[in-house]
């Protein structure tokens, strides 16, 4: 089960303007209506406040999603609200990709703050 | 025959800003001219108001698609066309990518409200 | 000889706004200097007005260079000036992509009406 | 030793608006530190006003670089002065990718007048 | 350890506007936590003021690095401390790009002055 | 439903040795268990004996499985037959490649008489 | 846990000679010292005897690793045994691509019979 | 039409064991049927007698089939028939790749003496 | 220093015949002559006898380079010896792959017993 | 002028079997014909006898080609010779690849002893 309490954070090592990205191509959850799993990628970007968040604790907390049953839009969701949380960032974009099912592939994007035009396609 | 009443619906699963993104490499439909199948890809990109588009409904719903007779403008316009009357999105991207006859291969982008600057071409 | 008269137009299949792309990578022409081929591709966007250009008879119209000595930027504006008078489109941009001569390869953009920045680049 | 007098040009062929570039992935010089060959690409873009540069010229031009002793951000210059003089453009940009040293790739932009917004990482 | 006292510049020899990206793919330092060493590529643009940074004393001052134990964010910001330092630069960006661990690779963005929107994504 | 009497062939037009690949991108039928669309690619390679596939009739046969029921193995074992009955070659391999389902995709390969090695894998 | 009772085969629907190929991306098992996730992709090739493996019953088979704890070349060696039990096929070989941990990745060729050079690399 | 009086053949500069590729990727003939161009690549391969085709003379020779309407296989064999009477090589190998019509694109390999199993697929 | 004694090995856990292969992309040495240094991937493949290789101390291994002044033929050699002593595989192959320097890369294949035609190049 | 004198070899510093490959993609010579430049690759693979080429040396060598007015064939045939002449090698195959001029681009085969049929094609 998703678990916000798996984040751990570290004070911003270094002064502004800094941006940061961290893309986990080994996502897995299950989908809620045919129990089949689903696998993707995601990635996380922002800018910084006071927090940054630690990348082993990132780790672990996306593999904690993984016998979860779970919509692509509702994960995307649960990422951003656990990871605005958890650092309280200037912005934060979260854009999931997913390798899809019956032919269909799909890009979820949920952001938090003023996202700069250039990632607007995530 | 095309056929809208396929597609299916369900209320948006998370808090906004939300971007949402279906990418279709298995499309056809029949050329009204010379009976010939076309072949293509079909993405959908969209921010969803109330509703977001199911993703097997969608599926069916491009699948009836295969044995129309259709020229490209007119089926990027009517994907259209049935995605916004099914959902009420924000705004809709409908972008048809065909593999071309006489070693021309076309795109074809239908759009409904203010699409970001983002996805201009596609 | 360039033949503007193999165009034919057929009226816009689907509301505004549409965008059209046409892309040919199977032109070829001839060097007025040297009398050696030309080979490259040629990309057609427009956002159409009334009518849109029908795909055989472009196919047509581009093979109506093929025998003919004509400069890269000639043949560029050539093709732009015959596609306005032929569709009288919102905008239209023309862009020549040519394998080059002499371990240069060269792209020409010729554009008619206000082209969205997002396609400034070809 | 770099020869501009070896630039040619002739009347624009075609009315504006007009964009053009020519690539040249062949270009050699020397460094004049360690007198090694280094190997690049360059990269012309310009809207012309009055004249273009011909491009079996512009071949010869850039192969008078071969034996000359020359920095990077000194050649590129030097490509930006020469053009700008034999056309007068109405804005020009000059690109210059070289394989590099050391582990170590670099990209030298110059530009002249104003470079719309789309070429601006080169 | 970091030695910005490697950091050689030299008067920049052309006259603006002029842009510079130096690419090195083979940054290594070490995880101050495990221990193991981190592997990655750094990427710097600037738009130089009276002075540029000389190559190979960059490469010497990245090989500086090799086994320090320091963060991704630290490191980003530390280089682009030395580097405005030793060149007073326009502006300046670092982008250190990491094969990463447990399945996630990074991206880091640390800039001084005004970037152009161009580079914002690195 | 598939259909061999479309297959046209014509004398072999150069002596031999003469190897001929055709690919077909746009191959579809029907799963027959569930109904749904497949899609995929057929590679034709042979060594003609005295006649050849005529190009267009290989097209119109290909497509007569656009809305027939079968399993991969079942279409490709009957493109070989057909063909094989239809020219006679001194050897014949059929490669089907599908974009598959459930995360799957397959590749099936049928020959008649002896394939030299190179084509082995397909 | 691995289930090889989820495997069903049916009756090769075509003649001799053919050859099968399915392409799994989407593999996850759990790495035994450190309970961490593993993904890869499982390639299956094989010469069928009287029967075939069924696709969706394959997919399910493979699902049953998802929370198996299990060294590389056992999945690999474990799959190769049940497929042989489940088929009897002339010759099967079962390759394994793992994204890796701690900078290395790693492929296992498990195989079966007589397998053909060409595919001797996996 | 075709004119292989326009191949020139210079002696052999280098002692064997030598072989020599020459790729062109601008060849146009006409279709014999529709009249439409057809637009490929021709390959050549062969391990030299006393003599080697000069390069500027095999490409004014390829220009030759222009507006030469003619099949695949024809062009293919004419092609082989002419270097070898040009050059009476040890062995040689052309391959033909085609662009393609109707979806399905081509490869005719043509060869003389015992062409070396490496190049069996062209 | 390099030291053979990090590795570890574990029964070879699958019946044979299996074959191994493991990729590291993050291998640094240093060049004796210049104490630059030097990055690259090393690959190893093996015929399991008894034992195994344990991926975490192969990693730790290649690691123990990391300051090491050594040539490229001599790392790939002492590689080679200290895997053979370690696991006495049935056949064994490092391939390593160097970025190189003065605008030249290398690859380095060593090998021990019969290693397949299948892996000659590497 | 080529100077196969600047060769300088050392003593092969790990046991056989060992494969050695230098890929140099910045080689440059002048057309004996036009005297315009030609830029190409030179591969270099053998299997040391009790001597191997320095790598600066090696460099330094190929930079001698780099105002000589040679075909390539006459090229790749000296860097052989003088290649067998330094080393002894077991085999050794050179293999250039030119960019090409007038669409045309080629690569050319020398060879010494008996190089395994795994690089016959280079």
């Amino acid at each position: 089960m998703p678990d916000a309490s798996l984040l751990d954070t570290f004070p911003t090592p270094a002064d502004s303007p800094l941006l940061i990205e961290h893309v986990n191509e080994e996502f897995t959850s299950v989908c809620p209506v045919t129990g089949h799993p689903d696998f993707g990628a995601v990635t996380l970007r922002y800018q910084p406040g006071d927090r940054c968040v630690e990348l082993k604790s990132l780790k672990l907390y996306y593999q904690s999603f993984r016998n979860e049953g779970i919509y692509y839009e509702a994960a995307t969701g649960e990422i951003r609200a656990h990871l605005v949380a958890a650092m309280a960032p200037a912005w934060l974009q979260v854009v999931t990709d997913w390798r899809g099912r019956g032919g269909i592939r799909s890009r979820i994007i949920a952001t938090h703050g003023t996202v700069p035009e250039a990632w607007a396609r995530g």
